[in-house]
């Protein structure tokens, strides 16, 4: 794995680069951003070692995009169309549905690899990018059997090497369960966010009384726009069944306040309390 | 102040009871706890110097009441009948309108002052205990005017001490602020944790997914029902109203998202991103 190919130096492509550089030290790794500034300064920060375009990417060993989910839906075919036969291109986005259905009859399918690497931060952009990230993390793999087996392995072993475990699963799994366990807390955090910066348009100072909790919960909400509205789009209806679920257990837990009924709330706490056992496991 | 008692020996009493003793080295600290075994460990622990019971208390300088709010306002009465005249009742809890209201007509309320140290963990116990937790955090003082001048002055100066910042308000300008950033977040997270939980049931594996940004958004959820149940019951009208206005916006962002309208998908997003000017803010 000589030449690497980062398409997107934003906070997951260029800590991948950091870790990648880490890891196989005499490899090259060029970035690819159609926002220039991006580029310029994932250059000057050393997250990327040169500028590149498309039409280097023949020479490339690995490609890894790492570009808001609906331009790696269009951008997809063309880069495996663009690259060697032995060259592997992996997609690291947020669903995995889309962007397996726009290569299934690809010449080049057995050139892609579909993953989804769990980590990250509220952050976006270059200057985002941390060695490291993906320590200890999960990286759900999909459709590994799409892949040919030799590139498949070296993309496993440079992902293992960065620190991932791997996790295998079809995608319509993926995109189901991911929607619970970080689709909808981003929308529960940008609403809880919302809902307290309305309230304090007439109510000054109401921040000064925000501690670390409300922090923790509403951390969430500085996320991108950019990235998150098309993970969405892409997974609009497991998203709303999540919606549905949360938004019912809420009115659920409201009306038990209303009738006073104090017993269940607590009994309702008392019960998700398992989330820390769940959270441990999860370390 | 010589003898300082602290009433209920877990998180926010043990903890305040360690910096009470840091900055003011010539203290006893007594603890009184119903729980007999959470007296015994903060004893075991050091958080407290020495047990002592009501019968104790016409010797303390300082008391601080820090128990479930629902047992403060039945014991906060007790405990001003048992001071003396030149000792300083400090209630600590997350309400401020209940135990305002319970001692309004109290021949000792002038020993009494209302504060809302807004600091803690999700962590619950002596064992929770931390130094510096008061560090640059706010604490809320109400109806300081109804405080004896002299004593209120001693209370402040100790809270200063330990590092926290004053406000004042009225109790019932607290309780309807504190709902949106601080109760509304811990139903968000505990209606997070259930909806996530009820999923995993039926799907296994379902955590395996789970990244940092649940687990900060779930946080919360880890907390005690024992102390949120009363606290939600007290403040009942401003949590429904929070409620509403939370589920009112979740459900008007699924609307747009089942209505393919993801423009202002991303302009909701965008708008809240301000969170990290008032995040910046807070710290």
């Amino acid at each position: 794995m000589k030449n690497i190919y980062i398409i997107g130096t934003g906070l997951i492509g260029g800590s991948l680069a950091l870790d990648l550089k880490k890891v196989l030290p005499d490899s090259v790794v060029y970035g690819i951003d159609k926002n220039e500034s991006h580029l310029v300064e994932a250059l000057e920060i050393g997250v990327i070692d040169q500028k590149a375009t498309y039409k280097d990417l023949d020479k490339a060993d690995l490609v890894i995009l790492a570009i808001p989910v609906d331009v790696s839906v269009t951008e997809l075919p063309k880069i495996l169309d663009q690259v060697s036969d032995f060259s592997i291109v992996v997609d690291v986005g947020s669903t995995k549905q889309a962007i397996c259905n726009a290569v299934a009859d690809h010449p080049k399918r057995r050139n892609f690899l579909a993953m989804h690497p769990i980590a990250g931060t509220e952050f976006s952009g270059p200057r985002a990018a941390v060695l490291d990230l993906f320590q200890h993390k999960t990286n759900i793999v999909c459709e590994v059997e799409k892949t040919a087996f030799k590139l498949q392995e070296q993309a496993i072993n440079v992902f293992n090497k960065i620190g991932m475990r791997m996790r295998y699963m079809n995608p319509e799994s993926h995109d189901k369960h991911i929607a619970y366990v970080s689709h909808l807390s981003h929308i529960s955090a940008f609403m809880l966010g919302k809902t307290v910066i309305e309230k304090e348009k007439n109510e000054r100072d109401i921040f000064d009384m925000a501690g670390s909790g409300f922090e923790s919960t509403v951390r969430l909400a500085k996320s991108s726009p950019e990235m998150w509205t098309p993970i969405f789009k892409q997974n609009k209806d497991n998203v709303v069944e999540t919606l549905n679920d949360y938004i019912k257990n809420l009115t659920q837990f409201k009306t038990l306040i209303e009738n006073d009924d104090f017993e269940n709330v607590f009994k309702e706490m008392k019960d998700t309390n398992y989330i820390k056992q769940i959270l441990n496991g999860i370390k």
